[in-house]
């Protein structure tokens, strides 16, 4: 693995072994022990992915370069290829790349030197979130084969939605859709089921956020939308006792989602948040030991400090 | 102290152990041998407060996490409770927040499990602001007792009043507020007098700045406020010998003070600036020590690097 | 040397030093045992610029201290002399500051007390530009002396054609302008060729980005003026056998070249941005030995870890 792209592209064996090795990294970890510098160009707004990215690359040992994109020269009009260029012609060893376009990466990444991680394209693919989100589950399970997992919400705008339904009939789990009309993306071969099905039979609630910023003029109500096709605190009753609920965040809190229903206790909303720094350190130090940047001998051991939760 | 957000909840003893503290940091400060994160959240702009945390920060050995409003999940309308539950959760041990409401921490600040402090508060208080602004006093005058102390200017939307007003009426100063008319806080309970009283008579003239941003459409005329309200060449010639300046800036250079007068020999505005990162440093310590996330023999002691001027 | 400010200052002796230094830190440098801080304030947009200080600053093992202009105080109205003043306070020491103004440096250096390096001053000079394009000249030539360099584009707005036309000058080399009507810059006292002139004589062509940020109204149709003015594919073939092609970037593919010519052999624009962070380094250690902030016993010798392209 020279990138880290799509879920499309992982094996089953790929996926397991990097989930063992971010689970590893929650009590010890690796720090580098050379000087490497990570650019993480951020197109589009991020809190969660790029404050986790920074974490796992500093707790790894590896300087951050930042980027704002209104105070670069793309407001002069240069393209991602040329500022891709320009990151790894100063030093960086590593690009972390999130864009609007659903298939950035297509077309220049023949031509980067260094690996790439795509940390979010546009309505495409969000595969560094799959991994966290694969990552809770399995915390919860131990394992995928045959677990029912219901993706709920706006599908048709997820990139979440999208990774997470490749990478999860990879790993053998029975993956079904859930969404409002309009919100539905045919062009993904998975079965539809209602809310009130998915609440009842799944095993794992994927919730997803509605998009605002994706859609265009279309309109809906907030209060009944989240009767119609939200978590309600109703339809939580109705789950069944071991099921969990995750959502990528940032939530919309009574329309996906009620308010209350957050921080409940089958909630792994926060967990997975947190889940998201030691995967996306096991992501870094997988590619960068294949390009030959980092082996068990150039570094060394450390605890981890910060507090789990 | 579990979190710090307003100097009403700080006792005499308090303070000056902070203070002394901090002044002990000048010279010697302890680097943590562990890595925590700090998560800087400022949603209003900041120069010399989010600067000095970093430096502060940086200086313990702290790694930074930083935030632009605008690049953030805030765009997506996450509240400030789901943005600091998701710096807790992707291992931040400590919140530094500026929010522009009067009072954004209550309501939220018993639902996180780290230290928080509070960067500027809308026009309640700005906490760290006021013991850099004490411990310029205390540096000058070597206690608070008796002294007077006058506040001068836009009262009204002024953090930084509050938290002085406060802090040094506890420490024993005697506290005179000075403004225009218009710009006074009727209620806080302090005496009004001119600024030709106050030019005279105080051992520490307290300058504000008048807060642009917070106005609606009154208008002003810079020339005519100097005159009237404002510290002239004229009348800084009044004041006792060993009278001196303070200002939290940034400066209306021309308004609140003559322009001549910022950097004059009784002006201690870009002291305070200097003195604010030790003030952080002891603040910061002092939190972490109450949350057993540093105790003396988990750090070393280095000497200051950087010039103190 | 105690401010980095302009190729005007710089003697043939200063310049071939840092350009000696700045290679030997290709392979080797120092990193600085004490805990220095670096401000870069970068009032215009940039990428390469600032990066590669970042690059350069944390190789040197210097903490950097970030700035967004519309998140801090320059908001509030703070001028440049007051924000430069407060880094200084708080303990930064190292200025870059980036800033629309022509001469932003004069009247304001002469109260600092901390080096100062000219990171781009509106359309007057950027001498750290035009240090790493000295470097890959030299790289290429190994002196400077009779060399034939043309300057070609948008020679009025640019502060790159600016430092580099003094400081080729200074080092002995044969400077030529080439410039579409009105973007002439008459008040430097250099001859003009044709761009078919200069392709066939030139050892070295210097290409600029045509500024359309400091255009006003002046409009022009990218594809004629290409035909006109700019690198093509054509042209480049007229090229004598050695000579190369410098860009300062970002380019404008298909207006100042062809955008199949940005990665040919004789490109050296990505080379340009990899010599930016050794240059970078050599003028920050070159000033803080002036100012007896480093000295060859305060700091141990590193082998330079990111790769060499």
């Amino acid at each position: 693995m020279k990138h880290f792209l799509s879920t499309k592209d992982l094996t089953t064996e790929e996926m397991l072994t990097m989930l063992e090795l971010a689970e590893s990294y929650r009590t010890n970890h690796l720090k580098l022990d050379q000087q490497l510098f990570a650019a993480n160009l951020f197109y589009e707004p991020s809190t969660r992915t790029k404050m986790s990215f920074l974490v796992a690359q500093k707790k790894l040992g590896i300087e951050t370069l930042g980027f704002q994109v209104e105070d670069s020269s793309v407001t002069k009009g240069e393209s991602l290829y040329d500022t891709a260029k320009t990151f790894e012609s100063i030093g960086a060893s590593l690009l972390v790349i999130r864009h609007q376009d659903d298939n950035w990466y297509k077309g220049i990444i023949d031509n980067l030197s260094v690996p790439v991680i795509n940390a979010g394209a546009g309505k495409g693919e969000h595969p560094t979130q799959s991994m966290l989100d694969l990552l809770t589950i399995y915390q919860e399970y131990g394992h995928f084969n045959g677990l029912n997992i219901a993706i709920v919400g706006d599908i048709k705008h997820s990139r979440v939605a999208h990774s997470n339904a490749h990478a999860l009939q990879t790993l053998g789990a029975n993956v079904y859709f859930t969404a409002a009309p309009g919100f539905e993306d045919r062009t993904l071969d998975f079965p539809y089921i209602s809310i009130d099905e998915a609440v009842e039979m799944c095993d794992t609630l994927m919730l997803l956020r509605i998009q605002h910023e994706r859609h265009n003029d279309e309109q809906y109500d907030a209060t009944s939308y989240h009767e119609a096709y939200g978590l309600t605190v109703e339809r939580e009753k109705k789950m069944q006792d071991h099921a969990i609920i995750l959502h990528p965040a940032p939530v919309n809190r009574g329309v996906e989602i009620a308010s209350e229903l957050v921080e409940c206790n089958r909630s792994r909303i926060f967990k997975q948040m947190n889940n998201g720094v030691c995967v996306r350190m096991a992501i870094i130090t997988t590619l960068l030991k294949e390009w030959g940047m980092h082996n068990e001998n150039s570094t060394y051991k450390c605890s981890t400090l910060s507090r789990i939760k």
